[in-house]
């Protein structure tokens, strides 16, 4: 059984930044950082959360990330420009990327940025609802390290590619966030850790056929064999694997085709990340009055949670709606880690000489 | 076993133009609605093909159709609009509002228009493709007739409410075009023609539980009862039907919510159908040098389709291959329509007095 602790939000968060610091980050790329880190954290997504801290560390010290450079506007319009991250911290690079897309929506309506040469940028949904609180509609998405296969395909080309879109609204912001594959590596790991086979449709081995096995896909992308995990969908197109795999396409045009970035599969294969996103604002003033549209989209969800439940189901959730309810718990009873996961916070901030709270 | 006949593709236009030219259509307005129909019977997309032509005929004798009014802009600002379509068909309404996209996206790099009162339009992909030829990514949305069921709830208060997405490169445009349902209505009725159960994660029953059997479905639609289509990913969060789900809410979002019109439920359910749209145009521009924005998709699509195969497989298709192929196949050979629905059209041409060729 996994063993978990409570932390509190703030505390994790000076734990956090102080080893970063420790490890010689600047203070203010460190604070980014962990900014995102713990948000994940505390909405209930460990995968994206502070047990990334020491990736981070190790690709700073292999040399993908430098925690030094300052992202650079490579071409500008009013409503876009293309950004280089210089190989800075994913989360710095695009929380700066996003303030621009919102800081051109403020000017002129909507600001669409594509960015190149980043990093991991923790959870998607972090930069889209950037855009909430200036009632604009936020867009966030990302190429990332290949693990998914086309429909047809067994060679990993395609990353999880997030999509994550927020839409204002004044009870019920919608906050979507999507991988386009049909589950991401993380609950691969869960599955090999519990030892338990995975239901058809979720990965397939180096011959391109259905698996049971965690463990053995999880090998063929240590070994870099083909194989891998499918678009959101599943195998083939009888339930529709070709949709995701479309989406994961997309999302691979915009942010490495629109930037003239590295795609998927040229992520982490040369001396940087080369991870691409792509980020948009758009001012719900462009389609008319902003209380208006913010009544009608809580009414369309308002509608559609309240249609009748499955039988034995007793809610439909709309999307945001989980997380912001692990947030508010975390922010009252501690943000819950792993323990496993915390004893390596624990050990990293001894060996940094941090001194951390009792928990 | 079904039977097909061979048409060609201008001599099928002519007489379905004919055809509702004979049932009082202006000709203008018949022929934007033929020109739809017909690219999807091209494309080898018969559910959304000239068998549509009886039931919008029949819609525009209940008064769901106004076959006369013209849609009008009741908000505007240079990047985007309102389009009230004033029940007209859907095809010339979207015609004009995509075309009003491109406009403003030719001006000021950027349209985005969210349309109300609308109906049916045909296949998504027409208007999305029609930023193609101005080098611009093409948008297109829209909310339709509620099948879907939300994940945990059994009441379908959604469409299948596809999203397509067009964007230029010099050899492979890539035109995504998608229902966000794992199935469409008409993939239901083609199992139930044949007697063929379906498999587990396409559909409930009215209890929203997995169902084997079309006709159960089709039944509980017929009679309004519960249950209905998944969303893409299947039943329950195993297979990330929430994912599916959320996309479905994003288009209702898009195009009701941003129009203060009606969502997916609310759609056929007064004296008009109320079907919402979303269009939009983005010229490459928006993001640097056309040339090199569309020699990097090509780029990145050759890598993709020229990626290992899974053992048994030939090919991966790109989006929009597989329709590409298609309609040239029909305008060398003709277009390959239904027996029966083929001699439905010659039943409303013979009705209505109009000369067909011999087939």
């Amino acid at each position: 059984m996994a063993e978990y602790i409570y932390v509190d939000f703030d505390e994790l968060k000076t734990v956090c930044v102080g080893i970063l610091k420790a490890e010689k980050f600047p203070e203010e790329k460190a604070a980014e950082i962990v900014d995102v880190l713990v948000e994940a954290d505390a909405r209930n997504i460990p995968s994206h959360g502070i047990a990334r801290l020491e990736r981070y560390i190790k690709e700073r010290n292999a040399g993908f990330i430098d925690c030094f450079s300052e992202p650079e506007t490579i071409f500008e319009t009013p409503i876009s420009a293309i950004v280089d991250g210089k190989d800075g911290p994913g989360q710095c690079v695009s929380k700066k990327s996003m303030e621009l897309a919102i800081e051109k929506a403020s000017k002129n309506m909507i600001g669409l940025i594509s960015v190149r040469n980043s990093n991991h940028y923790g959870i998607t949904a972090y930069y889209s609802e950037m855009a909430l609180k200036n009632d604009m509609m936020g867009i966030a998405m990302t190429n990332s390290y290949p693990l998914v296969v086309p429909t047809y395909g067994k060679e990993s080309v395609l990353g999880t590619n997030p999509i994550s879109i927020a839409i204002p609204g004044k009870i019920h912001p919608f906050l979507l966030d999507m991988a386009t594959s049909v589950i991401t590596r993380g609950k691969l790991e869960v599955y090999n850790r519990l030892e338990k086979e995975i239901p058809d449709g979720w990965a397939i081995d180096e011959k391109g056929k259905s698996t049971e096995s965690p463990s053995h896909v999880i090998k063929n992308f240590n070994e870099r064999n083909f194989g891998g995990i499918l678009p959101l969908g599943g195998l083939g197109e009888d339930f529709s694997g070709h949709k995701g795999f479309g989406l994961s396409v997309l999302v691979d045009l915009l942010t490495a085709g629109f930037s003239l970035g590295q795609f998927s599969a040229e992520t982490y294969t040369t001396n940087n990340a080369g991870v691409c996103h792509f980020f948009g604002a758009i001012d719900l003033k462009t389609f008319g009055n902003v209380e208006e549209i913010k009544d009608k989209v809580d009414q369309i969800i308002n509608s559609i949670v309240n249609s009748e439940k499955a039988d034995g189901q007793e809610k439909i959730y709309y999307h945001g709606e989980k997380e912001y309810e692990a947030r508010k718990e975390s922010l009252k009873n501690g943000v819950k880690i792993l323990k496993n996961t915390f004893d390596k916070i624990k050990k990293l901030a001894s060996d940094n000489r941090i001194t951390m709270g009792q928990q």
